[in-house]
């Protein structure tokens, strides 16, 4: 098939950036001096205060013997996925997987001709449709997301992955991952970071491309999730996807699905929103050398600059936090080089 | 202190014994048809059928260019604890910690005196206390396990498992770990395995000690919860544990909290108890070379003999289905050279 020629071509080039930027690295270890002469692992990073904020901290907890060294076991970075490591304007790629899968599932529900949000979403009118708020919102995502099995589901978004394209550059959504943060997790894993995943999206919508995209395995990602079943159909054992809403990963369910998912508390975390606040207060909240870093989407021309008003993404309280205490913000603007594998938008 | 030394050097020696597994084998990569002349990766097994079909199933799928040839990323091995990894005759120990804490705990809640299970639990009577069935235990276990933050928690167990003693043996129990149990597990990850313990006990009971009592970290182990709740106390970040209960993972519980935390199917799945049939089912329940072994316990002398009728670990169901099926069923008494680390019971 060819969209899944061309997601696979994407994501390998995507991994391919990721590699060269680890290739360069392995001199790092025995000495760490001299980083710079073995290359830059941060090619698409301005020389700024951002990326030097990210390379110290790297280099105090990974120095043998130094007071703030951390143990290879305990170097987890958690990475929130929408507006960090993706782009999440002019919407959440899940909510356009929904809309999909609304149109697809339309003539299995004649009901939904009559009924709110369906009605609104397939007469085209989205706005209509999340006029009613969360609780609409949650009703579409819950009924695109359940009544299939585990496998089945994960091939619909396998199929959608490959396929659909964003409704303003027209790329894969597969194309429009940050080079930047690509560089930046492919540096931490080089020096022996647990990079993971920690979003609002839906944990099974994201797991079946994210190692592709971005080198983090299934067993790395946490995210939202609903109610599964063990049933066996006929003689053959599936999880039968429920209908009900089981965690929402997002703002203080963050440092909670950290907590469940990974055991121990991350040393570096990264996000762009005020979802992500609690998960960067958590990695800040004790001891010991600690990293937070927040996107901040500056560049209107390359990406999308919005913040304090945003309904998506919105970043108003988490920046004032992260002025406050110091945490490294970065101006995608002025910090990045580059934004897309491809360039800007 | 004393207890926690002990502790560590149990610790210590169950790695090194699964270490002393590990040296023997890089050699295995090169060339797995010499596997014996690099040395016996499971030396507690006896040479019967149990140790063959584990090791022809490892040397299948680790083959490069066999057909049942499963890439590094995919291998998935999940482990049930109790009566598998460690005893759990002749009482869960993590009821055990639970009734030392109603020991603990009680000064600060008088109406225990009167309140069942707890007014029973007080008076030396465990088997009055367990009468009320489940809801007993899991008031129990819910009183136990909540009402302070995750760090405190934490600590808890860890003081616990240093110090509390196996009511049988008198040994740690740390030290109650099955010896052909952690070869198998560092022969597993030698060849590229990930291990994750899956088990119906308390993640967070057991996230703080399996590292060194297994090798497995705590973002591979898998359990029942309870919930958290994210809080700031004072300015400081915390994880309030609530006297409520999150998820069961035990029997069709297990490929569900397998599908929550991994999102990957496990290629081998071990157990020991009708808790473990849904996983064993779940990891057989696609094509390709899978394997499931249930360790039978046959052992009276050296350490318990149970199986249909047993209250704690019953085996019943699952081992019809395991004989029908063909699944590996590990006889103890003849399987295993030495039970745990310093010997028998």
């Amino acid at each position: 098939m060819k969209s899944s020629d061309t997601f696979l071509s994407v994501s390998r080039r995507a991994m391919l950036s990721a590699f060269a930027a680890v290739a360069a690295l392995p001199a790092l270890f025995p000495a760490p001096a001299s980083a710079d002469l073995a290359g830059d692992p941060l090619p698409s990073w301005n020389d700024t205060a951002s990326k030097k904020a990210i390379t110290m901290f790297v280099e105090r907890v990974t120095k043998q013997g130094s007071p703030d060294f951390v143990p290879e076991a305990e170097r987890i970075a958690t990475f929130d996925n929408d507006g960090t490591l993706w782009a999440e304007q002019p919407m959440y790629s899940q909510l356009l997987f929904a809309l999909d899968r609304v149109k697809v599932l339309a003539p299995l529900h004649p009901e939904w001709a009559t009924t709110e949000p369906f009605a609104s979403l397939l007469k085209g009118d989205v706005k209509g449709a999340l006029a009613g708020g969360e609780p609409a919102l949650m009703k579409i995502v819950v009924e695109t997301h359940s009544g299939m099995d585990s496998v089945e589901f994960n091939q619909i978004v396998l199929d959608w992955i490959g396929s659909a394209r964003h409704p303003i550059t027209n790329r894969l959504y597969t194309e429009m991952v940050y080079q930047p943060m690509l560089e930046l997790t492919a540096y931490l894993r080089a020096n022996a970071f647990k990079t993971f995943i920690v979003s609002g999206g839906g944990i099974d919508f994201m797991r079946p491309w994210t190692d592709k995209a971005y080198g983090i395995p299934p067993e790395q990602v946490v995210g939202s999730s609903g109610k599964t079943r063990f049933e066996l159909r006929d003689t053959k054992p599936i999880l039968m996807r429920l209908p009900e809403i089981d965690f929402i990963n997002d703002g203080p369910g963050k440092p909670v699905g950290i907590n469940a998912h990974i055991g121990r508390r991350p040393i570096a975390a990264f996000g762009n929103s005020d979802g992500d606040l609690q998960m960067l207060e958590w990695a800040k909240g004790v001891g010991g050398v600690r990293f937070a870093l927040l996107v901040h989407h500056t560049d209107a021309e390359r990406e999308w600059a919005y913040d304090r008003n945003s309904s998506v993404g919105r970043l108003d309280k988490a920046l004032d936090v992260a002025r406050a205490e110091g945490w490294t913000v970065v101006d995608m603007k002025n910090d990045w080089k580059q934004i897309f594998p491809f360039g800007s938008k």
